[in-house]
């Protein structure tokens, strides 16, 4: 399977699949369809068969899905069948929120460390963790092999926490802090910025 | 101009650009270009003439953009160039972040109260809010008119959360429970879940 064939909107989909089919596992539920999964996602039926038919047939016409066997083949797509360890650059409310957020076990992701360039957090303890110095984020990083990163630091320190980061061999960055960064090419970057999502509600308000 | 002939693509794009935009004021800048915009956010000068000329006319061919007037005009198309009483459901560490998030200044926002369920937190101080009794919600949010909220609790209880913000008046509200919500029709849903875009990125890797 050639991954570049696969359009980015769609793999952008297919975590959203996940997450619903997860909730139907809690829910103790067994098959699904695309037009059970579409109702609850506000998604086409057809779309859903279309996205998950370029990865492979994961379903019986007329018998549905196993959301166990769908939710592991989406995992394995999406490479989280394993954990990945994240630092966590910024030890201020955002960044302290996300390092002991609960929400990422059993979704591939586990808080490994977190950094903050404040002498006054340095030291201190963000739940299980000890606040790293940030010049030492080169050192630890790239000793623990970690490949992705959460920037939660003021805008204007964004860009250069990102080149250390990339210096350090990270290839995927979710910035929250509220300014485009530029990454070299192959690094990825997502961004999480509540008021990009609020605009683009009150547009329609 | 009618508001139904823009693609919600575009519409999306337009937090972005504004977020740009107010970087370069802060930098001291006066004008730029769509060139300049696009190298800065990795979109096509192209793309961007061509969503803003959606909305009119706001350059001069070979002048630019005056940043100032662009920004002015983003903000009054996004209905930002207002503050907008946002309300917080939940107060325990995302939620007690982001109702103390200095970023929402000057972008639109403000949170105006916090809500949570649980009598330990009720009365809490979380910065310069008292944390309200979630009883109270329907009746706080209806009387100041609140028409933007954020759910920040537990998945299991985002809808239910959810349905009574739709009954207090709330138009959009911005999702941080990691699971899909059902809102009547007009109800605008905005999602922020880190692993979901975390997921997007380990495809990649």
């Amino acid at each position: 399977m050639d991954v570049k064939t696969i359009p980015d909107i769609v793999v952008g989909r297919l975590p959203i699949y996940l997450r619903a089919l997860q909730a139907m596992l809690d829910e103790g539920r067994k098959v699904t369809s695309s037009q059970e999964l579409g109702e609850r996602l506000g998604i086409s039926a057809a779309q859903i068969r279309k996205d998950l038919s370029q990865f492979g047939e994961f379903g019986k016409q007329g018998t549905g899905y196993s959301i166990d066997f769908l939710a592991e083949q989406i995992g394995a797509i999406l490479k989280v069948n394993r954990v990945w360890d994240v630092a966590v650059v910024g030890a201020g409310d955002i960044g302290s929120a996300i390092a002991q957020y609960q929400g990422f076990t059993n979704r591939g992701f586990r808080v490994v460390m977190i950094f903050d360039k404040d002498p006054e957090k340095v030291g201190a303890q963000v739940g299980s963790f000890t606040v790293q110095r940030v010049e030492e984020l080169e050192s630890l990083v790239q000793e623990a092999r970690i490949e992705i990163a959460m920037i939660a630091v003021p805008g204007a320190e964004a860009q250069s926490v990102a080149d250390r980061l990339v210096k350090a061999g990270v290839q995927a960055i979710l910035n929250y802090a509220p300014i485009s960064i530029s990454v070299p090419e192959g690094v990825h970057v997502q961004y999480i910025d509540p008021v990009i999502h609020l605009q683009r509600m009150t547009y329609y308000l």
